[in-house]
């Protein structure tokens, strides 16, 4: 087994959701193999949550403003590595933004990439088209449009004002511990969205939306695709990989 | 604020959710002062989850084995210590076992104590007798009992078929991800000692235990009290204190 890393704090809440999703992906590849479920069948691994300037803003400022993210992303990464972890999720599609900048600066660590790992999926499934929630940050950096477009899948999005009843979703709810509002702003944009384009597949593109959307009661029934829980399966299966 | 670190494993599971709890116990702490919620006003914080050899089983035969957890222990808060943070907190009663040996050799760090915490927290409430729940590890090193003591509280223990019974639902259920066994293991231990000693205080004193047995029908109405939730509260304050 290999240790492996997560670079978290983007919100708190959302990363420490997915260090359970994390160990929920060991589960069920050890039970997936036959192999005995026990304490000591799980492989090391670290989490780090550092106080994070936040990632919409900088990209739509200077996303290499000293202020910004980039440092403070790059020394998370770095004592991770100084740990000895080989691979790495960042838990924050919209840090994903950096990705390439962490991954060029610690060639001994494998970057996983919540967009790439989260078209794979969905090509897998046969998808041809997928909605994608997310922030503003995330829409204003394409990091999921460019993801599906190289596996042949056309990206959707929610208009205007949709995408501002996500951001209050995310930042009044979610990351203000107010979950009845940030369902019923998810609930509100998903709704007409559906309506609209019919049963494609939901991209949860921000690690926010899927701690209170699954409970609104408009995304009953609909196909959620929540990329953290694929992050966490990829990261999973690099721990275990010899 | 302070950098704070979780050393888990024990189980992986128990130690995800210790990091939620301690999540939610800074916004908490946040929200009760009044004091703006967001990702950069909680503190850097790390978890480690190592392999970790089992606690109770050690403790059956030799505590201080080559193969028991006593050097992951050591060598899991050595590395928190070398991070910087200052404040730990071990995510498994059991471990405890080890604390005095943790808190020796580190002296730059404040190990956290959770039993010596929850009997503080339930002196403060003025109760005089308190049901323990743990493993048999737990219970053979009077981790409780002694801390519960030291507050003037008499601890209360299921008899030997109810011990055995919890560690089927901690061995066999929680870890091994069968939650519908540990709901039913801790439940039907829970019953009769309720009828018998009334409505006392139940600690919950294996962090495998408050995965299950909130859930369980006969814990309807029950005081719960959860160790790791008080631990939680502790480490934040640790982290936000001057």
């Amino acid at each position: 087994m290999r240790a492996v890393g997560i670079l978290g704090g983007m919100g708190p809440a959302a990363g420490a959701d997915f260090v359970r999703l994390f160990v929920q992906a060991c589960t069920r590849h050890l039970q997936d193999r036959g192999l005995p479920v026990h304490d000591q069948a799980y492989p090391e691994h670290w989490l780090v949550q550092l106080p994070m300037p936040d990632r919409t803003q900088a990209l739509r400022r200077d996303p290499q403003s000293p202020e910004g993210p980039a440092a403070h992303l790059l020394q998370g990464a770095g004592r991770l590595a100084a740990l000895g972890v080989r691979s790495v999720a960042l838990a924050c599609n919209t840090a994903h933004a950096w990705h390439g900048q962490i991954q060029a600066f610690f060639p001994q660590l494998r970057v996983l990439h919540i967009a790439q790992q989260t078209a794979l999926y969905l090509k897998a499934g046969g998808a041809r088209q997928a909605l994608v929630l997310a922030t503003d940050g995330t829409y204003d950096s394409g990091l999921y449009d460019a993801a599906l477009a190289d596996c042949g899948i056309a990206a959707l999005r929610p208009g205007q004002a949709g995408r501002a009843r996500l951001m209050q979703g995310i930042y009044e709810g979610v990351k203000q511990g107010d979950m009845p509002l940030a369902m019923q702003c998810f609930g509100e944009v998903l709704a007409p969205l559906l309506q609209h384009h019919g049963a494609v597949p939901v991209i949860m593109g921000c690690t926010e939306i899927p701690l209170a959307l699954p409970q609104a009661p408009q995304a009953c029934g609909a196909e959620l695709v929540d990329p953290a829980w694929i992050l966490a399966c990829a990261l999973a299966q690099d721990a275990y990989a010899h």
